[in-house]
């Protein structure tokens, strides 16, 4: 069973397909460059290089976010449309679970993605033996209070994202010994976990409609709130 | 300070590209196909996507081994041309090491490359906050005798590597829960712990000679071995 899994809701353009025991192959690449020129390429390099066509896939799994609404728009167009086209399962998963899902089998992970303005949408995340759970949900959050929660309620806490990236000097004055940063190469979101998570998903009969799976923005994008603003 | 890397030791051909604080790029095949004719074409595609020339690097990387013999071989003889014709220093890691770095902080972890014969090339490796220690030096064991060592000296264990899928219920069966297997995407050697792993040693001061670096085989290659019992 072969999945391939994509993530655009950073300025990382990652894609990838596993199989249930390996990584086959997995591109990033972090850049200003726009996701919509550089997405299809890399996952037809990836196809053609491990000699697999899109009809080979089973499952199809995506990013669903939070993080760039157009990133988010892009990724989800190009899974969405793979699965349609070929009838197979499309699953979305969290790009914040997914962050977490970079770093096995920590106590704490909390994965914090930049959402502007002293925010980060950031969730929070415990590896019991194999099993990532869900402690806090994703939210936007001021990043003081995230920490403040963080710092009374937790011990063995390891950050990653590129919220994590942003507000190191803060997150370590407060956090102090409570708090590692990931390496360098579990940092940003990737591909094999986005992959994997899908397919722990569709192993627990979890599957996503490829015509109503939606982008999980969490707080709504500037026009809209602008647009808000002038209607009130 | 950007660091380009590779590792050709396993099937898995990964190069990448770092900063000090981010991935920049990373592109993993895991496929038959020989190193020799992928590898410098997958640097090439990710230089050119960054918008780099190799001339912007500023150090060179490399899994040293344990591995195939003719994958580090076409591994290390790049990284030393890359390295020789920009004269930049290059840095050589071992392949367990860059194994055990893909696994951020967990207490004692154990990479595993098929070394064949029932064989392992293992290293036994534990992380002390932000640093990954190595508590037992590269060797090439049999599987028995380094589950017997793990079962009887440590808890919480992590393998990766391709010898723990080749092994995997031999490891459940032996070391039952104070084992758990890695995730697909940390399962393999990446170019990012490899990239990671060369500009912590390069800060410390340690770097190697474009000349004189070797690969670490470990023990002789099989040509090798029926040559000197020919002699004998």
């Amino acid at each position: 069973m072969k999945v391939l899994g994509l993530d655009t809701s950073t300025l990382m353009t990652t894609c990838g397909v596993i199989d249930e025991n390996m990584l086959l192959g997995e591109y990033s690449l972090n850049e200003d460059m726009s996701h919509s020129e550089r997405l299809v390429p890399m996952v037809k390099e990836i196809l053609d290089n491990l000699q697999l066509k899109i009809e080979d896939i089973d499952i199809f799994g995506v990013s669903t976010g939070p993080g760039s609404f157009t990133g988010l728009r892009i990724g989800l167009a190009t899974i969405k449309a793979f699965a349609h086209i070929n009838d197979k399962p499309v699953v979305g998963v969290s790009t914040l679970e997914a962050l977490a899902f970079n770093l096995p089998f920590n106590d704490i992970v909390v994965p914090m993605i930049d959402a502007r303005r002293n925010r980060v949408y950031t969730g929070i995340y415990k590896w019991e033996r194999e099993n990532l759970i869900t402690i806090m949900e994703p939210a936007a959050m001021e990043i003081d209070v995230l920490l403040d929660r963080l710092y009374k309620d937790y011990e063995n806490i390891v950050v990653n994202g590129n919220g994590s990236i942003l507000f190191k000097d803060k997150i370590k004055s407060v956090l102090n010994d409570k708090v590692r940063f990931s390496n360098v190469g579990q940092n940003m979101p990737l591909a094999s976990s986005v992959c994997e998570l899908a397919l722990i998903k569709y192993k627990n009969g979890i599957t996503d409609n490829y015509f109503t799976l939606v982008p999980e923005y969490l707080r709504e994008s500037q026009a809209q709130r602008e647009l808000n603003e002038r209607e009130q």
